[in-house]
Parts: structure tokens; sequence; C-alpha cells
């Protein structure tokens, strides 16, 4: 997909975008208690930014935000939440697109699109990391996975959406976990709380944390797993979700 | 106040909106064990919608919101939550457009601002319906507050969004209500659990609530109420928010 758009918002001439209404997204990848962000670097700059885009005037808004996420990570069909809408009216500045568009050559006339105003409809996604394939988009040179404690600087509001996307995913981890795949058909009571205490970013008290997930009725008990030593074995469970 | 807008989607000629952004808010009103919703009844029509409104261009879009629930409410400062963007393509249309403004006496151009394709970000608010002063907008002859089950149907979406907002509000009830002076400031775990109940729309066993309330943390017990017979006296509460 390579795209230009003229200064009346249009791509290719053929695509018409909805005015002033942008996406941003934070894709949270998930791996071996590792949890990391998608971030890109745009061409010839130290500006790092949230993947994003624009919404096509024949899009819902949910499926703009579905394209964005497929166009950087190769994965389709992927739990993805809307959380929050970004639309103080300094969020964004002229110099930084001035300077984002100056590492792909491009000049800015000052009635060009992208120097409107946008309100930024952020959308966050968690993901195992190990499947997908991280892709720039054009004025990107990278596209990489970076650990959520050394996040670089990001532009305009970014670090801010980063934040908001990860507190809500942290509060609605109870209601959300069981659909996002992340674990293995058949796990154990440790896998299940490795995968909370990574998102969290904190250890939890085990047995605290049986405790309130047997009580929450998302997991269905099933035979013990197999091991060496059958008396230590620990029991399976799988998510039982009416 | 009594804005016109030409075609350009400008009022009064000065004041110039953000174009294809609509906020649309959910105000809940509570009092004396009943939940209603704030709506609008279009002038000379059977059309009932949400309050709602769209976003000047020096405006935040929460400045905006707060600014829309003080015009229809009289009240300031009150506590407001954005909760979704709502962006589905097809959510307006514009026979609905023309029928309402046909009502006030206009008739809409054909590249009139009102029949662009909006994207609308809902927040909703819980206020104590006997202190707000309900006030309709220019285009509405009435603006009530009606008991959430008997809300008619509702132009665009504006039910969909209802709806969200009600689960939104249901499901973040532990952390909002302290906030949201909907109770004197000593209350018993009677009046906290009718506040609950109300709001949730279904009655609550009483140890359970009790138990499940002390447990969040936000409560501090303060002297038992006084009464008649003292030794049935309940005991008062107070919020206590870290």
């Amino acid at each position: 997909m390579n795209r230009t758009h003229d200064s009346k918002g249009y791509w290719d001439s053929n695509i018409k975008l909805l005015p002033g209404i942008s996406i941003d997204c934070a894709i949270f990848g998930f791996n071996d208690s590792q949890l990391k962000i998608l971030l890109l670097k745009y061409k010839n700059t130290d500006c790092f930014a949230l993947p994003g885009g624009f919404i096509n005037e024949d899009e819902n808004l949910g499926e703009a935000a579905e394209r964005i996420l497929t166009e950087r990570t190769g994965l389709k069909n992927i739990y993805l939440e809307q959380f929050y809408a970004f639309g103080d009216k300094d969020r964004r500045n002229d110099a930084t697109h001035h300077k984002l568009m100056a590492g792909n050559g491009i000049e800015l006339k000052p009635d060009h699109y992208l120097l409107n105003r946008f309100v930024s409809i952020g959308y966050y996604a968690l993901i195992d990391f190990s499947k997908a394939t991280p892709t720039p988009d054009q004025y990107a040179d990278s596209c990489e996975w970076y650990d959520l404690h050394s996040v670089p600087a990001l532009i305009f509001d970014h670090n801010e959406i980063l934040q908001k996307a990860l507190y809500t995913l942290r509060h609605s981890i109870d209601e959300k976990l069981a659909g996002l795949n992340l674990l293995p058909e058949k796990f154990t009571m440790n896998e299940f709380q490795n995968l909370y205490e990574t998102i969290l970013g904190e250890k939890l008290a085990r047995s605290n944390f049986q405790r309130k997930m047997l009580s929450l009725n998302i997991l269905k008990r099933l035979d013990k797993k197999i091991t060496g030593g059958a008396h230590k074995a620990p029991y399976l469970y799988s998510f039982d979700i009416k």
C-alpha cells in the first residue's frame, strides 16, 4: 500500500477520509512472561509513535481499527477494544507533523489534512507477540516490540494514550483474558497466574489468586497434568465462559 | 442561546465547529430509589433523543461535554465520564435529520453540516435529579426525566448509546459512587445499599452487600445513628477514599 494524500485529505484521489478523526492503537504483546508494546519509528527522525491511521468514508470506526491492526501485525480477527477518545485541542502540534513528513521528503502545505485538529479514538489489543509480523507503515522505517519498562518518549500525547490503554487493560483483565487465546487450551493455575502477573506488572499471592479465579466461575477444572511425579501433578483448567 | 448554522457548519458565523464529531450525553438522575434518564423531544415531532451537541474549535472534547451537561441541567462541576465513541457509518440517517429540522421550520440543504457522517463520543453523568433544572435546547420543546423502564424509541442509535452507558455505569459502580455526592455526608449501610440496588435495578442480599462494601476499603465507620431505640441504631458511614 503506497498512498499519498493531497491537501484535501484524499488518498490516491480515490479514498476519502473522515475529517478530523484518527485512530491510535496500543497493541500489547504477551509471551513468556513478557509484556511489550508495538511502536513505529518515523523515517529519518528520532520520533516514535503508536501505530495509527484514519477512517475511510466507507468504513465503520471499528473496521478501520481492525484494518490498522492487521496492516501492522499481519493478524486477523484479533480482539480489539476501544477505550477512549482523546480530544484536547492542543494534543497535536504542527512542528512535529512537519518534522515527521520532512523525514519522508514531504513538505506539508498549511492547509494539509494532517494539520487539522484531530480527535483520536484509542483502541487496544493484546496478542501473542510470537505470532505477529510487525510491519512499518509507509512513513516509518521500523515497527518493533518495546518492553513496557523502556518505552521511549512518543510523539503528541501517545505516552498518555499508552498509559490509559494499560490502565484499562489492567482493570478489565478479569473479563477479558478468557477471550484472548494467550494460553493453551488447557493450562495450569501457575500458567494462568503468570499471565496475570505479567500484565499487571506485579507478583500475586498464590493462594489468593487461586481463590479469586475460582470464584469468578470462568474456569473448568480438568484432569491433572501428567508429569513425572504423579502426586505433585497440578490440575489443568480450561476457560468455561457462559 | 439562539444559534443558527449555515451549510459550512458555522454557528452565528463566529463559532466554528469540529467537522464530523458530535457528543451525546446519557444523563442519569437518581433520587429516592428511582433511576431516570434525561431526554429531549424535538419540536413538532414524536422524536426523542439524548441531549447532545458539537465541539467548538476552541474547546477540548471534555469541555464541550461539560458545557452540554450544564446547558441541559443547570448544574456545574458534575462528574462526567466518557464511555464510548459510536462510529458506524450508517448510524445516522438523512430522513430523520430532515424531519427534526422540518419540525423547527428549517429546510436542510444537501450540503448542510448536519448531513455529514458523524462519530459521536458518548459521555454519561449520574446526578441527583432533584437538583437539576432540565432545559430544552433550541430544537426541542421538552427536556424531561424518563423512568428507565419506560424509555421511548430514540432517534438514530441513541437507544444503543443509552444501553452502553447504563452497562458502563453498572460495571464501574464500585469505583464511581464515592465521588458522585448522591448520599449525605454520613449515611447508613441501608441507604448505601438502596443506591446500589436502584442503579443496578436488582435487589442485593444484605449480608453479602455489607461484606463486599467493607472489603473495598472505601468506607469509614462512624458513630451509630441516633434514633429512638438505641440498641437498634445502625452505624453511620462516610466515604474514605485515598
